[in-house]
């Protein structure tokens, strides 16, 4: 399919002319092969239309992935969520699909590149990356070299800027703490440390720490920028004076100078001498490669705002609880009408997840959706991350499961919510599987552990329901969400994957077993849950932490099998819906007001 | 106490003699520190008197700890185990007492060593360990350097020989597979693998390759030995010929060559231009010293006996059954005992650990202990690694817990089993723990889950219980055993410390949750389980794993608390008795099996 007449940005027509013209341009450089991830200079999960070069080249639109061109063969790397996408959107004479963690990458470049020249754009891969793809190359003679500036762009003719997106203030009623004492304490850290300035190149610590937003990504209300914070708390900031509004240098204040982009090579220069702490698995090569060469004595470690970002301060707790508390009564009203107009016919999922939004975008403080809606009903819910479009757009059909993950951008607060719903009469297997995932799902939020649990530590106890049935869910049980900021948010996870950073209070995560028969159907029930200290009891010999569970919508009670449930299982259903009607009720119109009263009703154990 | 008659190794009197000719020998090496780990070159959990060299200095008995003698400073380094036995037996003027885990070894040398050199001796040290140890000095600009031979061992006049115990055949009714096979399928990975051979320096890994066992250290049957295997199955075995029993050359055949031990350097010379396998974290760094002057090509890599030992076969497997049906009777014989005797007063805890011991070794097969008999009552029950001595012994008391963690090697098979014992009438709240832990025990041993799962995700399953009453316990729930081997083996375990390898069938692990009340009282419910395929569901949608208990020995019914059990444990409590009791009943005497009877009645909810 290469002789399509458009260039457009996500068109995978003329991919083969792509190759090509970047292949000639490596020739020119003299390499043999250069790598094209998905990524952009802050390695976020969202990037600028600029940055979808691996779009670009191959075509594939899903959000990870790595493309591989040699002078003779060339591949797409990809995960288990993306091996069929890519299959559909890459043209594969070109580029051979393979699987990301079944085969690594470096493997099938060894194999194919012994002696020659691996060029990378050392912008777009984190030190952490550079440093094992290295040592596997190593071993079969090849070389990684830098190849700056990326010659991918040097063919892409109309590559589009960098963007330029207004950043405004975050104001402190939402924000909870001055970003003059945030940069207080983290000199303070710094210091006692013995670290004389961290480089922050994740737009996320830069936003949380100064107290702004912007736009420069779909989703998060992020500007692009890197920063150097030194041990006094002041702040370089290298940011586009093009997109400072004008409130912003007087929010900011004399602790922060905000220097064009292009000062950041020569500011890290003058860290000459200096101790500065940088994060490998976060920070671009680039970044590394600056520091040694001016001498700087660089200190591997965390970015220093990843945990004060991770544990919300009482102002963002409250203004998570208020945001859901709205998103609630969208998603409430959404399930009301869904119940009720789905059965009858002519709802589709697209129609469906429109519905959802214009139901979202009139609440208060409301700014954008936190991601694009996940709609999917029949053998569509069982695709986790599925995107509905036009095309695969269908009709949500009686005896069918529909489920919606979504969530929003609140100015008080980031949400995200999962809820699958049964059109018309369920099966006994939909029932039994959807009160298997709900005992999971009950499993975490009633989890009382102690201080010093990681997330990878309870991540059994949301799949042990399923286990003991022969089934398990292929995801994880929990995601960090930041405040206004990033839905996906490190460095806490409830995962099996093992994960060492200890839950800890005010820290936000999803709780989001699920259960997926390909084909046939998907079930997922998510709520966002609240790390705190927990109630304490008269036995309590440590501290305990417990989680609050800050999500506010119905289960669908058709989908549990009250048999299947213990007292204690009923009970918490029970309370969290009496809750959810309490807060709720006041709040919706009459028509979800009635549905809300019904769907809130007590289990009954028959 | 430095005027004490006495040279003999256990003595701590005459320490600072000892530091001192240290000292004096480092000096004249040049050297400005040295450290002492309580390891032998093989790096297991026992070792021989040869290697008691930080005991020999210091009179620390713990079975893991490290010392660093600098010019004017010395510290001792113990995890929590051991600080307060770290505090009795060392002589703290000499010594500083420092925490293993909580200030890092590098951390400290640091302060002290700006720019001096530390010696270690390459034997002693894992290459991991010095890598990490290195990279931390190298910051403060110490440097580690390896001192050849010990310069300790140079000041330790009566140093004894190394062990010469006689290495016995393995016989194939309780290996269950031929040394010959074992080889010919570890040549195959090495090839599949491109590696041309294997250096084995766990003295457990080759006992098991070979099918042969030793008494070098004590509780373990092990010959202390090493190896290299090559990728067609030859073995080059380094071993003193004095140890070598007759049988042994028959058994072994043709493809084991027996060579001294001093032969180990110049065949790693030979190694020269060949990919060689060797475990960064239990061979020894003068290994890859040796391999890399050699011009070897290292490939650091897991010790390629570790899953096939793990994983017992089906020979081995019945073994097991069967030692722990021997095991059981004198277990249970003991418990019939010690219910009667205990609370009429004068037994004490040395006197139950010698009783258990009489009844254990008349067993068919009976060769050890697996390990010291921990015996504790009272307040010593919650001493999580007590060893009772003439010193510390206490009689049973009425109203106490008595703790009894003990094990045995059997020719076909290793134990390893804890009981809590109420002597008399126990308390409410004993009771309520000793049920938590028991529900924890029942979490693990009724346990589904996937294959690929591992044991740090399961590890939560067994705390759980406890954690909703803010309660825990500090140490693992359980860790690998061997067949006829270690009573610990790698490379799986139950624990909260992350873990990457999953349980596979075969494995045997102990599951041993426990709760202590310190200066009170101590509970653990261990027994050995082994992985299995589970029984099969109609639901499964996965290949599910679950666990065989082989441990039999009845559970203190005045201990359980049934109002706090589900259905489930109740039943799973009373179908285990049943098993020991259908088990046991044949095979123990007269007023055991009345006890037994007893001990074994269903409970009664109410």
């Amino acid at each position: 399919m290469n002789d399509a007449p458009s260039r457009s940005l996500a068109s995978p027509a003329g991919s083969a002319e792509r190759l090509a013209a970047l292949r000639a341009e490596l020739d020119r450089r003299g390499l043999d092969g250069f790598l094209v991830p998905r990524a952009d200079e802050h390695q976020g999960e969202y990037v600028s239309p600029r940055a979808e070069r691996l779009l670009w080249l191959t075509g594939f639109t899903g959000s990870a992935g790595l493309a591989v061109v040699l002078r003779d063969s060339a591949a797409i790397f990809v995960d288990g969520r993306y091996t069929l996408q890519a299959e559909q959107e890459v043209d594969t004479a070109l580029y051979t699909p393979r699987h990301l963690t079944e085969e690594p990458v470096g493997s099938w470049i060894s194999e194919r590149l012994k002696g020659g020249k691996l060029g990378y754009d050392p912008w777009l891969h984190t030190a952490d990356q550079v440093t094992r793809l290295g040592a596997t190359l190593k071993r079969s003679g090849a070389t990684l070299v830098t190849a700056e500036p990326n010659p991918l762009d040097a063919v892409w003719l109309d590559q589009p800027e960098p963007p330029l997106a207004p950043v405004v203030p975050h104001d402190l009623i939402f924000a909870g703490e001055s970003s003059a004492d945030k940069r207080s304490k983290l000199a303070g850290e710094l210091r006692c440390q013995g670290v004389g300035a961290a480089v922050l190149t994740m737009p996320d610590s830069i936003a949380w720490l100064l107290n702004v937003r912007g736009g420069d990504v779909p989703r998060t209300p992020l500007p692009l920028s890197f920063a150097i914070v030194d041990d006094e708390g002041q702040v370089d900031w290298f940011v586009d004076a093009r997109k400072i509004t004008d409130e912003v240098p007087a929010h900011l204040g004399n602790g922060v100078r905000v220097r064009p982009p292009e000062d950041l090579a020569p500011a890290l220069k003058e860290q000459s001498g200096r101790k500065v702490r940088v994060d490998p698995s976060s920070a671009a090569q680039w970044i590394f490669t600056q520091l040694e060469a001016a001498g700087a004595e660089v200190q591997r470690g965390d970015d220093p705002c990843l945990m004060p970002k991770a544990r919300k301060n009482p102002t963002e707790m409250s203004g998570a609880r208020a945001a859901h508390r709205r998103d609630g009564v969208a998603l409430t009203t959404f399930l009301a009408w869904l119940t009720e107009a789905a059965p009858e016919g002519g709802v589709t999922e697209l129609a469906a997840s429109d519905r959802l939004y214009q139901l979202r975008a009139p609440g208060e403080r409301f700014r954008d959706l936190s991601f694009d809606t996940i709609s999917g009903s029949g053998p569509q819910s069982a695709v986790i991350h599925y995107r509905v479009t036009p095309k695969t757009d269908r009709e949500l059909k009686p005896g069918e499961l529909y489920l919606v993950d979504s969530g929003a951008q609140y100015l008080d607060g980031t949400t995200d919510v999962t809820r699958t719903i049964a059109v018309g009469e369920p099966s006994a297997e939909m029932r039994h599987r959807y009160t298997l995932v709900l005992k999971g799902h009950i499993a975490i939020a009633t989890a009382r552990f102690p201080d010093g649990t990681t997330g990878s530590q309870l991540d059994s106890l949301a799949r042990r329901p399923l286990w003991n049935e022969g089934l398990d869910f292929d995801h994880g049980t929990g995601h960090g969400v930041g405040s206004y900021l990033s839905v996906h948010e490190g460095p806490q996870r409830i995962s099996k994957v093992p994960n060492r950073v200890a839950l800890k209070p005010g820290m936000i995560v999803s709780n989001e077993p699920g259960y997926y028969k390909p084909g046939a159907y998907g079930i997922r029930i998510e709520n966002l849950v609240a790390v705190q200290e927990a109630e304490s009891r008269s036995s309590d010999e440590r501290k305990m932490l417990a989680f609050e569970t800050l999500t506010l919508a119905p289960f669908d009670r058709s989908l549990i099998d009250v048999a299947l449930l213990d007292e204690s299982e009923i009970s918490w259903v029970d309370h969290y819906h009496k809750r959810v009607k309490r807060e709720l009720a006041p709040l919706v119109e009459a028509e979800a007001k009635a549905w809300l009263e019904t769907a809130t009703t007590p289990l009954e154990k028959g």
